[in-house]
């Protein structure tokens, strides 16, 4: 009975029809309950990744995955409540800035966050490189720290939403990853289990970037406003480009280390506008600030009275964290060999590639290719100079932060096959690329087919 | 290691690549292996069906295929060998008389049959109805049977082509059946692993059959024409009409009497044209018949003379059947309860819906419709008129076959609603639509996307 009804949607979807609400009811609920074999959720994934959803398939397969586990239904319990994604960058560490931030503001926020997989990296990752800090939270120790601190910071339990767990998992093993309306449920079936009031997603494009194309990250971007309206949370989308690594540091402790200087004011100022954009677009969008504009300057505001990174300091703490690590970063791990990479002749960057970049450090040792592997806290890279800096023949490029010589050494020809040079002068493409929520949604229409093979509109 | 690759194929396909032969050939034996797991092979078949695969990518799945199991080899101990296969009609009886034909003017024929499934049904089903017919036969006794009887009946043995057979029951629970490519491997494998020297094919096309209109069956024709000559068979495929089912008769037994008739001269008008085409054919392929004339004049002799119906008596007999059920038909199982369906008003049959005829014969208990359950030998149908005939109201239009009053009551409804009537004289539309062969090839190009959803050309 159930094979007969997984036949017949694979099929209606193959042959580029919409399924009912109850059937895409059915398909996730019997799939969690592994009453649809994996081999039938494989081809109707893959029938999603050529035919896409509609928006109302995307919103109800979001809605069914975020009802699969528990529902922490957030937004009942403490209003407002504010959450923030982003789709994974090199370089980004943004949430450990803009959630303190935000908090510090009087806007609770509640985040809970995923590991590093892949070259990118993952803000559970990150916090862990801080000795004590405990991630891995429970709903209501999660729930008292947001109503203490106005701010609680958490590993994704695995309880929310088990149906995307499940689907994940699949996806990443056939070739079922790039689709549009499959990455939008994806996403927001977890924000929707956790249920805050208000939600800033931060949509990366570039080659460093899971979308390649602005077209491809607008379309997700309006896909998952779309569903978080739907929902009642209030969502804003904004994309921000991945050409290069965001900042200069990429790895655990390094981009902690470099949070912490973006909340004493004193971070590279690609992060620091990108952190101030995305605490200004939150404060907004929950009444906290007038708008855009003041939200921008009570950000600044809450960087320069120390106020952001009291509240890091005061969420590390209650998380059994050592604070201390955050007051003086120079007491966080750090590698036992670190070297200079030179610039080979001289120049202006062109571009660096974050992609290799993200790979390189993944094969220092901080991130993870597999779900499990062990990761290094320490390790990683400080870009000593982006995109646009002309630089001498010899002139500092690159430190590499390793276990070894050794390592170091074998990552010197993959990092310098990341960077483009130029002899004139190059300016790095805009940060910002703008935002979606639901004024500038546009009609509707079918979800996307596959991610790939779309060229730039 | 494997999930690696797999990964990578499915992506490639997914994109719209082209696989190498030695991906494809790995992939089919890691998955006849077990060593490629369902849920990848099912997203690859989707993606197949999907992007559809290049003529050199379907010749070499469909050898990778046949060479998963055992390989007869049959052209090497005997030549001439014929073949022939259809894929799938209602009432659809041709082999039970082709094959007598072609072996009784000296070409020995090797027919490996399936069994019936869904509302088409198979030729193994028909012979089963000669109480002690052995289909079941092992290589070397079907070899025996052919050298000395010039014609071996035999069920298709699972260790042939197993990879098809795995492969089968996947696409047939994940909605990936309806692809020119892999349908044309999935025949064809298994005639590569029984190896004839000649093959004729016939490729069914309408309403009644797997294939709705001329444009895919041609396609499917030019698919497995390819990759017969490729693999060094001789190959024509003839395209015929399933608009309508073949003959008069539906149903095991019937359908093994109104063989008898056709071999006897003295059976439907439509089906004994589609023997004497495909004798012909078959006859002028191996050279046996000057040409195609030629043969049809031999085909049709082998009928006046009884030498046809001689031939297929003494393959009975030698298969343990009863030759006297063949010498008299009325001595074949017969259904317990008969009636006949009169004309509800008086007109021209306009249409006579081939798929829905099968359909109420299937559950008369003709046929099966999961594999494995059992099925009744003598129930069925006759159609006593057929597309163009005129019938006064309360005149006899079927006769039901059945195993109850209670079941053939059932049976009126849909049975009548297959019908469709003209008050305005109608004329059936050709039976046969064409041939292909090696001559008649078109250029290259990618063999098909879906099947589903394209219109005929």
């Amino acid at each position: 009975m159930s094979t007969l009804n997984a036949v017949e949607l694979i099929r209606k979807k193959r042959d580029g029809g919409a399924l009912a609400s109850a059937e895409i009811d059915w398909l996730v609920a019997a799939y969690t309950r592994d009453e649809v074999p994996d081999y039938q959720m494989a081809a109707f994934l893959m029938a999603v990744v050529w035919r896409g959803m509609t928006p109302p398939e995307t919103v109800t397969l979001t809605r069914a995955m975020a009802h699969s586990g528990e529902h922490l239904r957030l937004h009942e319990r403490i209003t407002p409540v504010a959450d923030k994604h982003s789709t994974g960058g090199v370089g980004d560490k943004a949430t450990l800035v803009v959630a303190p931030l935000v908090a510090a503001r009087g806007l609770p926020v509640a985040k809970m966050s995923g590991r590093g997989l892949g070259h990118t990296g993952g803000t559970v990752d990150k916090l862990e490189a801080i000795p004590g800090m405990r991630m891995d939270l429970g709903g209501e120790a999660f729930l008292a720290l947001l109503l203490r601190h106005g701010l609680a910071l958490a590993a994704q339990s695995s309880a929310l939403a088990p149906a995307d767990g499940k689907m994940y998992a699949l996806r990443d093993v056939t070739a079922t990853i790039d689709s549009i309306p499959l990455i939008a449920a994806s996403i927001m079936s977890k924000k929707l289990a956790i249920g805050p009031s208000h939600l800033l997603l931060d949509v990366k494009v570039g080659s460093g970037a899971f979308l390649k194309t602005r077209r491809e990250a607008r379309r997700l971007a309006e896909t998952m406003v779309r569903i978080g309206e739907d929902a009642g949370v209030r969502t804003v989308a904004a994309l921000s480009s991945m050409e290069q690594p965001l900042g200069r540091a990429v790895g655990n402790a390094l981009e902690v280390a470099e949070a912490v200087a973006v909340l004493r004011g004193e971070g590279p100022e690609d992060v620091t506008e990108l952190c101030l954009h995305e605490t200004a677009l939150l404060l907004a969008m929950a009444g906290v600030a007038a708008d855009e504009a003041d939200g921008h300057e009570r950000a600044a505001r809450a960087i320069a009275s120390g106020e952001g990174l009291a509240k890091l300091e005061e969420v590390v703490a209650a998380q059994g964290g050592d604070a201390t690590r955050i007051s003086d970063p120079a007491r966080l791990p750090r590698a036992p060999w670190r070297e200079l990479v030179k610039a080979p002749a001289a120049g202006y960057i062109a571009g660096i590639d974050a992609e290799r970049v993200g790979h390189v450090a993944v094969h220092l040792g901080a991130g993870r290719l597999r779900n499990g592997d062990a990761i290094n806290h320490a390790v990683g890279l400080v870009l000593l100079a982006k995109v646009g800096d002309h630089l001498e023949a010899g002139q500092p490029l690159v430190e590499i932060h390793a276990r070894s010589e050794a390592e170091a050494a074998s990552a010197r020809a993959p990092l310098l096959a990341a960077y483009r040079w130029s002899e004139a002068p190059v300016s790095a493409s805009p940060l910002l690329l703008g935002s979606v929520s639901r004024e500038t949604l546009s009609g509707d229409g079918v979800l996307g087919d596959g991610v790939s093979g779309d060229g730039d509109a």
